[in-house]
């Protein structure tokens, strides 16, 4: 690998890939500019969010060797926007281009699978529901026996927003699932349901050098299997036991840079649902209510610089997502109060996160109260 | 004129244009995106720093009408990072493509000449030093007679950061001046020189609508003529009233958008010193210490949409520039602590603006400290 990473004190001209033209990679893109990154941006639409605010846009489909070796070429250290790339691939572009890819691709090839993502949070400790594979129909329902309060049936690789999972808290449910999905041998884990008190989200971050911060633990929650709102900070009493044990999974996985957990409140204690290696939506709050955003840490923790404390400015945070309602364009109301992040994707869809706005301030009930209520007066975009 | 700007309320596909590629540009650009704004770049060096963060960047030369042309049949709204374009050249390019440049050229063409920056400040009795003309060398001894503390002889057109600036506090430095600068008619004003207490600059907005907002006050310091270190929140008895003056001048000169105004502090009052009509060095602590930062401010006030209260994140904050020292490339410390805003600018000069440092906390002693101590560690930039 060139040593260039190591050895440049000199962030000024460093010319950086990012893997991905949505709002992430975007946001990412905005962020690097600050820190004077030369962004490459590899996507395959000219009208991607990412490829908008970036002078070096790349055609190209990040599965695709071909783009991705004429992509490496140009760029001197590459991350990612998505962990549902190919972490194989991306291992073997990163060692014939000798450029690093960071996180590394090891570390998304491990955690883009379910099942080795669950073995792995075993393997530190990282408390979180029991899980199997499932292979056959017949193994969904002896495994049903198994898990009394019921249990989530997982896709092992490219799920998201609810894509890819599926309920079953009784037969009835488990009967109507079989019928619309085929279950083949290594495609799927069923988790034990978990009734859950809240969902919260904590996001991460481990340097180059092996330094280790957090961010504010947040309170998600989701609408039609989409992030809707996010708040906190949220204190907890199990938090720093937690934090113990996921930095010894970052440790043990290799990782460097932006990680992002989603975690069950059972009332009793935290639960690691899901691991997201990027970042991740449940932090965007961060651009305006801490001292450091989750895009710039990414950024300090790849290029192995000291990573900023990530420090609330204010008492409270709410960030609203803004989600497409249908096919008409956004409409914003003249005395928009919040920060607006807005993606700038070319058409209006239902379902489509089209941007986000954050709010600070003193308390969370406040700001969330006028935060829901602005959201309203936005026409065409939700969720209502 | 289109109606677009009054008539959208759809903030997404707006395609704005910017004037002139460098770091003010940059930063104007990247908060764009945030809106979801299309930005263009007029500029005449694709190395620009704002060149390189938009997708659409238009090579050209904002002072040559027929580049204008083509950059204003690309976009819905026009925005300069620079006072010193044609006002009235661009005024007539607005007329001819029907859309609007804001803000607005008659505006600029008044505040770029200093004589009529002066006269509009007088007329709406914001305090100022007194001023003439100058037209000749006979004309400048004997108006030294008349300003005993010494005088500021300055172009009337096109100075900025000490440049077209001599300040003549005696016969022998009016002789030294005499020697270098050709006095014609119409070219210079003088101003009776100030003795000064300290440096302060106040940001203002006022939107389409009419709304006026402004920035905290700050001290500022100047080293070789260039800013070098702005702090604040300021607090100053005359402030109040001061406010009052400069929005009856917002008002009468019809300005739309971000102003600075360079102010002394004598000890016994504020005097305005000079204008800038635009986003400005002493407002870029903003971006990291204030609720809303004066680029999204700019695109606020000039979207006519309701402009936010810009109020303090922390209680204090410090900015620190750039400035090249030598042509050799800027190396930083792993461990910078403040938040980088690097311009991208390809070569390192002397007495260059390569970006600046922004700190926020709880008291500007603190913060002043280990932000001076802090820039000693980056090697090639100052001032030292």
């Amino acid at each position: 690998m060139k040593n260039s990473l190591a050895a440049s004190r000199y962030i000024p001209l460093r010319k950086v890939g990012i893997l991905g033209g949505g709002q992430l990679a975007r946001m990412l893109a905005l962020k690097a500019a600050n820190l004077g990154l030369e962004v490459h941006i590899l996507s395959t639409n000219e009208d991607d969010p990412a490829a908008q605010v970036v002078r070096h846009w790349h055609r190209g489909d990040p599965n695709n060797a071909t783009d991705l070796k004429k992509f490496f070429a140009a760029v001197e250290l590459v991350t990612f926007e998505s962990e549902f790339y190919s972490g194989h691939m991306l291992g073997e572009v990163q060692d014939a281009a000798q450029v690093p890819v960071l996180p590394p691709p090891a570390a998304m090839a491990l955690l883009q699978d379910r099942k080795f993502q669950k073995l792995s949070l075993l393997e530190s400790q990282v408390p979180t529901s029991e899980f199997t594979t499932i292979d056959s129909p017949e193994d969904l329902k002896k495994t049903m026996t198994y898990f009394p309060q019921g249990l989530v049936l997982k896709k092992r690789q490219g799920g998201y927003d609810g894509n890819g999972t599926f309920i079953i808290r009784n037969t009835k449910q488990m009967r109507a699932t079989l019928e619309k999905l085929k279950i083949v041998p290594d495609e799927f884990i069923a988790e034990a349901f978990v009734p859950f008190k809240r969902e919260l989200a904590l996001m991460m971050a481990r340097s180059l050098k092996g330094d280790i911060v957090h961010l504010p633990l947040v309170q998600t929650v989701q609408t039609e299997n989409r992030c809707d709102v996010v708040w906190g900070p949220i204190h907890h009493s199990g938090l720093r036991k937690l934090i113990t044990k996921l930095e010894k999974f970052l440790e043990r996985t290799g990782y460097v840079g932006v990680i992002g957990f989603e975690l069950f409140d059972t009332g009793k204690q935290l639960l690691v649902n899901e691991v997201a290696p990027r970042v991740h939506n449940s932090g965007h709050y961060s651009i305006d209510a801490l001292a450091t955003d989750q895009f710039t840490l990414h950024w300090l923790a790849l290029l192995g610089f000291e990573m900023h404390k990530p420090q609330s400015l204010g008492k409270a945070f709410v960030m609203t997502n803004l989600i497409g309602l249908n096919e008409q364009a956004a409409e914003f109301p003249k005395d928009l109060q919040g920060n607006l992040h807005w993606y700038g994707k070319k058409e209006n869809r239902k379902g489509r996160k089209m941007g986000h706005i954050n709010y600070t301030g003193t308390s969370v009930k406040g700001l969330l109260k006028s935060a829901l209520a602005e959201r309203k007066k936005i026409k065409n975009l939700g969720p209502r």
